[in-house]
């Protein structure tokens, strides 16, 4: 039977079993979306778990760069940020977005805290350097302070993450929102039995990215290895499923990508693409 | 002699002296210029106490309307918040201006955490109503979250609040800075020794507004009556008063109007207009 918390495997060694934690990163489908928004919220306020949500939110800030008049330049899905850029994605991501997100979860009795990673010191990075192409004001995460993130959530606080750092010299650096939720997960896997899940506008990892019922339910680093060789895998889902094999490698126990309307059934892994170990 | 932390007044009566915090309302004048800024923040991170720093922000936030071509309209120096002024406060108070202040004191070796008033459920609001004037998304305090406040305080985060505070149902609200700096204060006057100040563009309250010299260095309700009867108070200084007045009525131990400039003279009470106590 064992006492609460923990589980005999024999008479000499005893497993401590850790406290779950859900980390969940939306996309802008959902985001740009105030229903979906707004349903999404009230689901990933139900979940009776510890919990952060990190979250992107590229349209809007397309949206406001536009009205600016600042042209916009992606590369590969990436922003090129320039200083007018990165002061756009500020006022989007740790301003207008996460604090509408804050005051939602609230409403539906989710004790949200919304940060950026300058925030305690949350995220630490560096202005990418090194590469052909010139980012600005791009970071590339260098270190994370899980005791900020521990102690938040443990204090009961459902953390909302904006995906800003800094590289603790004053720079406020934009950073890619996946990269942020797959780092926040590794860097708590030790203290918590995390699950991360990406959510997205598609069911899951797709053989055919037109059909929702080309579902892959289950991945591991073999068979992603084997679709790739194939040129199964769309170069969209790459860098997602890179960060997901990441995580597993650093000690974060489940992965799961999938579609953010059907939050509960994803947590449970009844719905999306489990991204397991070998 | 007495033990650390508490001091004896005679044999039996044993006064528990409470930890000091310095509460600093800072406005647009140091916001709206980044050297100046730059200058306080270092001073802010330098002071050897528990500290809040509370921000406006409405200069940029009239700008960025202006290249938006969302019309500003202000009463008695509040802003009419429609839904668009709103989204505009929200991005600059909440995100630029707060994620830009918290990077600059972690860079300064300060660890500065940045929420406005639906983190944490820290400020509840309601739209403001009742007046004939409408006033659209701004928000009067109802209540605040004490024990948010002093936890965080405690666990050594120097809080950086934008003035957006929620309703509790998901609805964000504009709220003026100068009273959610008071109502901190007040909230926090059981549990620390609080010292509230408020920077602006003068050495304090002054009798000639163009003149710093004419300063009045210290002022206590009958001389406020007084002054105010003879009309020796300048109408904008009005409600920075109030505010001062209601903060001693509520506990606090001392109130500060000054510069930002000499911020550690204001906090040693060396310069600026102390407010106090008959």
């Amino acid at each position: 039977m064992g006492s609460p918390g923990s589980t005999k495997r024999n008479s000499t060694v005893k497993i401590i079993r850790l406290e779950p934690l859900v980390i969940i990163k939306i996309g802008g489908n959902i985001i740009d979306n105030e229903e979906k928004l707004s349903a999404f919220l009230k689901d990933f306020a139900a979940l009776n778990t510890r919990k952060i949500l990190v979250h992107g939110g590229g349209k809007l800030a397309t949206q406001l760069a536009d009205q600016l008049k600042v042209p916009q330049q992606m590369v590969e899905g990436r922003r090129i940020t320039n200083a007018e850029t990165l002061k756009i994605v500020t006022m989007v991501y740790a301003g207008y977005i996460n604090k509408t997100i804050v005051a939602l979860l609230q409403a539906n009795g989710c004790n949200a805290l919304g940060i950026c990673g300058a925030d305690g010191n949350a995220i630490q990075a560096h202005k990418r350097s090194g590469t052909t192409i010139d980012y600005g004001f791009a970071g590339d995460i260098d270190l994370l302070n899980p005791s900020l993130f521990y102690n938040l959530v443990r204090q009961g606080f459902s953390l909302v993450i904006a995906p800003i750092t800094h590289d603790t010299k004053g720079q406020l650096l934009n950073t890619n929102a996946d990269t942020i939720a797959q780092e926040i997960a590794k860097a708590l896997s030790s203290q918590f039995d995390v699950q991360l899940i990406y959510s997205f506008e598609k069911a899951g990892v797709l053989l055919n990215a037109n059909d929702d019922s080309s579902i892959i339910t289950e991945m591991n680093a073999a068979s992603y290895k084997e679709l790739r060789e194939k040129n199964l895998v769309f170069a969209g889902m790459i860098p997602k499923l890179d960060n997901a094999f990441v995580a597993l490698g650093g000690g974060v126990k489940k992965v799961i990508i999938g579609k953010a309307e059907n939050l509960h059934d994803l947590v449970k892994g009844h719905s999306g693409t489990s991204i397991v170990n070998d």
